[in-house]
């Protein structure tokens, strides 16, 4: 899939929004906006996009900007459909407003998590926030990151060593659990703190 | 896309995970069985699927159970890679292991929401059960919610009237916002407290 | 050529312009607006068309009622590209801009004019008025304009006779030039005043 | 589209006409022929072209110069069918005659506008010499032209300045406004006098 | 090959001429008339055809009444190129001109002669005169004709036996001739005079 | 087509006739042997052709000079089928005789007429001995030939000046005229005696 | 493979030659004549075949009957090619003409011998005729004839009994000749004399 | 036709027989094997075929010396069925069996004669002896060979001279004739006595 | 794949072999007809199959008789090569013999097991004698054979329960198992013996 | 066929099975491992496959280490269904298991016998030491293998002398047998002791 150039080698969120003047993508607009120090400050750029003209974009951004005193500062995409359908962003069925689509690319340009949520339902930027960081964790320490991490019934915040994958590895991780190196549900299922 | 047909109207949430015995989707699994009741209580239905075999399946759920005391008890496809191809569940570059998708499908059999994580990271349970709440309350009252509802920066847990789409139109949201029918940034940006 | 429904059996003229909130589509539309009732008295609709979306579209219709207190009365398509493909209105090497066209449909739904203005120079809106007008007495009197009509240099706003196919129909034409019916030139070269 | 190789590197207007002896072909000749001037003045060519043989052409011209006094001046080409077929010229359903087209072509080779009329009705010479003028000012002062132009409702003969794609090019508009370089109705229509 | 329905059922000469306006052409035109009166004697039609326009055939017909006092009563096809490629008469190498073709058609639709010459090199109407004469003899009395007929140097105008085609035929034409019903100069070569 | 390749430089007349031993070729044989000196004198050789084999050839040469005293000096290609499929000369519906045809063929190897006779009727050899010689005139001298030439009703033996093919030749040819160098109808009908 | 219809339901000897007029080809027409009456008493027809036309054969028989006195009594079929093809009679790198063939015929329409023999090569008659009453013998008796028969070096003109093709019939041939009706060098291999 | 390169340069004959343990087979190899010095003294081979495995072969040969004393020489191919296929051996309708095929083989590795027998009638080694003998005549003193030669009824032993191909040729024939270097019934049918 | 028809309905075992009168096979006819009753009493057929002919196949079944006093009772296939394709008999590389293939067909026609050996391995008869057996019991009583049964290591000659395949029967088994009904290693493995 | 390359110029056997914790297999991958000594003093390794994920084999070989005592030592392929389809191990109508494969490959690469078992029936690990032994011997010797070897009922652990393929080896053959090399029941069936 081909992406801006411009973007290659960082990591960023790409969303895209069914249409300018419309009320969901505004509140989505300035929730994005409004966490966008957070995001720069895990490295990662954000970038919307719609099938709207650059003319149209301008003027949303002036009136979110009279009416609410929100500045967007992150570039919005002005699309004429080509890269839409290259992304699967106009679905079948839903004439022409692109999805609200999220893609998470990381810093070697591999997208790592796609969401595909309805018109009518805005998207959650704090989970995109939790996943953007998870990311990044898993990535540097090489684990793996259970079930609602970092709020997991059952390990918190504590995260899991890949599984084993033959038999040498199964017994190494066992006796490694017994020296205290992690702790073992079973040869398969290791897991630690992160320093 | 062919789903099951003993769930054809009902509403589900069909996940598939990398593989029997493996760690973070035994977290995941723990977590969807633990929330099983919230799912339900909204009329929803739970599915897992992976490329494992039968035997292996219930093997790996009677480990669960010995472990953790906690029994699943929603089903879980043996997939022989048929739907896992269809479902695009095995990606490029990922070898046999499907990806950690969830499909979020109503009782029309209308897929709403499509999200990829990848293998080493695991999902936030607590958003699959926010959103399978909000398509149900955006169905019920023909609403569209705001960004991180039901904790919008802006709305709060108030929801969004769909934008006006002509001039008429317009016209009479404005009136009806100076009716105290509900409140209007503008002709297309109009909001309301549910009942 | 597949053209909207509803105007099927009515004279229209269909012109497309490059964008909302441009200028030159302004002046345009003001223009075509001012002169709306005449056109309308020609039993002629008009209908305007661009690739931006439906609320781009009110509001730009809201600025010019605002700055310059003129009302746009036509309606306007907002247009995914399907149509825009098909008319050609997507020029190659032109970006996503439609190109400025205007197709001049008579009450058969048959496509009697066809113009391409490039984006940096608006259309003529009286020479549009004076072909609706034109073909419309055309049709009528089955006769045909002289170039520049009713301004043409040697004719005045004397129309033309359909000329002779066969010797027959020639020497005919003469003897009624001579009876005074019409006045001629040659045997395929009458004309006369219209009533 | 491959046009006459002599014509490359000229500004040109190519006009089709439906055959030789045929009386609103004949006006439309004698109209250009008259304003022939005025067009090379604006360094444009004139080019004819119908599917009638050259000892045809040849003979019409005698006729006009007989009955007239016109002496036709710029070349007609005498086209096998090729020519016609790639540019369009022959309509389906109006069996071998070409259609009245005008291709206006700027010093490029770039086509920068098309019209099709039917054969009922003659073109408009002057409104082709406004185009052609509208064109040449346009390129030489990076404006674009208004409705109507230089009879526009609103601005007279102001042309107008291409509007801003940014943010930073829009509020730069609105202060060069201020500064009196030209005057706005918004950061995207700005207009001014020609030197 | 598709002829002309209103001929169906009657003998006729077709023939093609490069173009009106030519002399080659003119001479024709006026050899063919000057013996249309013979070729209806021996009930046949004559049909001219080229690629020029109607208009442009009769002011043709009209330059040839004119100067040479000659009226072409015979029709003219204004061929828009398909039948003049279905019947090859355009060659290529040739350019827009057709070639003078000549296809002489009996009363069942049945091409008996044709004839392509060279653009510079007109047709000897004589010898059409001729071939259509002897059609029809050699149809009447089922006979063939020797060269040059009836000048050939042997026989004169006397014709020809078709020959025999098995020994049994043989035999009895030599009987025959023995007989006195006709001359032979061996069983397959026998002549006799026309009644 | 492939001709024989001892024949390239020169000029041929190539006639095919329907089989050996058959009167009306015999007619024919005859008649072109008695004008081979003729056609030579015109430096041009004749080929016959059929798809006899070359030894009924030889013995229906020995027939003629027995019975006619005339000895066939040119020669006659066997064909086995490949050629006359290449020329056309096996028409559908005639079974398996070749027609007859006539392929007059210049000193460049182009084709300048072709016939078509059918079997029952004799070509003219004078005719051909006519358009032969016309053809080297209209060569060497660049005029083409009027109807019947050279007995041609209105011109005689006069031959024709190419006609003009725009207006400054055109004009050109009436100066000539007028100075004497010619005679003209028109500016395209210009006409001389040969040197 | 389509042979002549009038000979369905007749057993024939179907042989093609390279050409009319040609020496080995004439000693194999008169030695078929001349035992035309041995085929005629064993119920076989012949027929030839030749690419040569039909006024040539009858010249050829002609000659045959003048030098030799033989009259050629059966039909030769003048191919227009068609035919030869089929049969393969046309070899590569031969030319024109035929090979020489024979095809051997039962009164059941299928080929049972094919020959086919060099140009310089003619064909053994008697060798035919032997074959043609060896079909007949092995017919009517079901037998099969040994090597050379009737002249075999070990069972002279004995004729073979059909091998045995399992293992009861091959011990029940035992048995028969142990009782007489034939001889047996094995259970496959028994002969006896024709009554 | 790919034939055993072992015999590349070599006159052979090669035949098929139906199958081993059969008795007209047995009859023809006995045959072939009688005349096996006869075909060599005329330098040429003989390779038997069938589609039975090499080990029966073994028996077969084993069964035949036993019973008659007589050894096979010469080689049998066990074919797999592609080159019983590749060379027509196997007919339609006629089972897994091989035909009787006889193809006689030159030196220069073309195949001269082919010969197809039925499986119920055995071939003539005599006739097959007398065409081997009879091509290398031919090919050593380029004649061809008579009917039935040499057993010819007209010319006994004598061989014909190849027929003339031109006039020239057929002169110089006759007068060779009447020199006395051979005879002639006419110029191509011209015999002479073998030295 | 297609089956004698003869078979259908029946159990049978076919087996192909590389060729009569070779030593494997015959080691392993004897061994087939050896053990043929016991098969016969498994109602099971036996089929063997080559490439080689009828007459081959019979003179080899002699010479086993006469050698060793064995007397093959069951058919053998005289295959063309087309079933021998079909099977997969004829295996690349390995020339025209088939291998040594068994196909153990049981009464619905379904192909159960395949053996495919090499030319110099033969096969075990008491091998193939065991899973014929094997098959039946298992088809009777529906249970599957442990490994080497009725000789594995561990259940001697006790049979196993086909596994559970949900939970609901994985608890049954265990129940079952627990009431003496048969014996269980898990709830997947449980084994009986048979009545 | 594409196998393991680790494996390339080794002996091994690989064999497919339907699924982990399935009781057959788990009989037969204790088998073979009891007797994985004996296949490893044959230089001979053990593949186990099965379309199983790694996790749930680490598992199942766990049980089988807990339950008997058995340490499975050769490795498990998991395989994702690609190298399954390629050897053909899912049969169509058999759902997703694998069937019970066996692959013998020699240290060539060559795959020298390959048996298809059905999932009810287990397969005999004693048959495949046979076999795997018997290939090595033929190989070492170049001998072939009695039926049912080493227990053949007439030769015992005798082993056979390919058969000679032309006559003069078949003698030789008969020769050494009289010399007291091997024994011979013909030439074609030779056997001796092992060394």
């Amino acid at each position: 899939m081909e992406l801006p150039k411009a973007y290659s080698g960082k990591r960023f969120v790409l969303f895209s929004h069914p249409g300018d003047f419309t009320p969901v993508c505004t509140t989505e607009f300035i929730a994005f906006q409004q966490r966008y120090e957070k995001f720069k400050s895990l490295n990662c750029e954000l970038i919307g996009l719609s099938v709207d003209q650059v003319f149209s974009h301008i003027k949303w951004i002036e009136w979110i900007m009279e009416k609410f005193g929100v500045e967007i500062k992150f570039p919005i995409i002005a699309d004429t459909g080509a890269m839409s359908e290259k992304l699967g962003l106009i679905h079948p069925g839903k004439g022409t407003n692109t999805v609200r689509a999220v893609f998470i690319v990381d810093d070697k340009g591999k997208i790592r998590i796609i969401l595909y949520y309805p018109q009518e339902l805005s998207r959650n930027v704090d989970e995109i926030l939790r996943v953007v960081e998870a990311i990044q964790i898993s990535d540097r320490y090489n684990v793996a990151m259970p079930a609602n991490w970092p709020n997991n019934d059952l390990l918190k915040d504590r995260v899991i060593i890949p599984p084993a994958k033959d038999v040498a590895t199964a017994n190494s991780r066992l006796l490694k659990a017994k020296a205290g190196e992690f702790e073992c549900y079973d040869w398969w299922f290791c897991h630690k703190k992160l320093p």
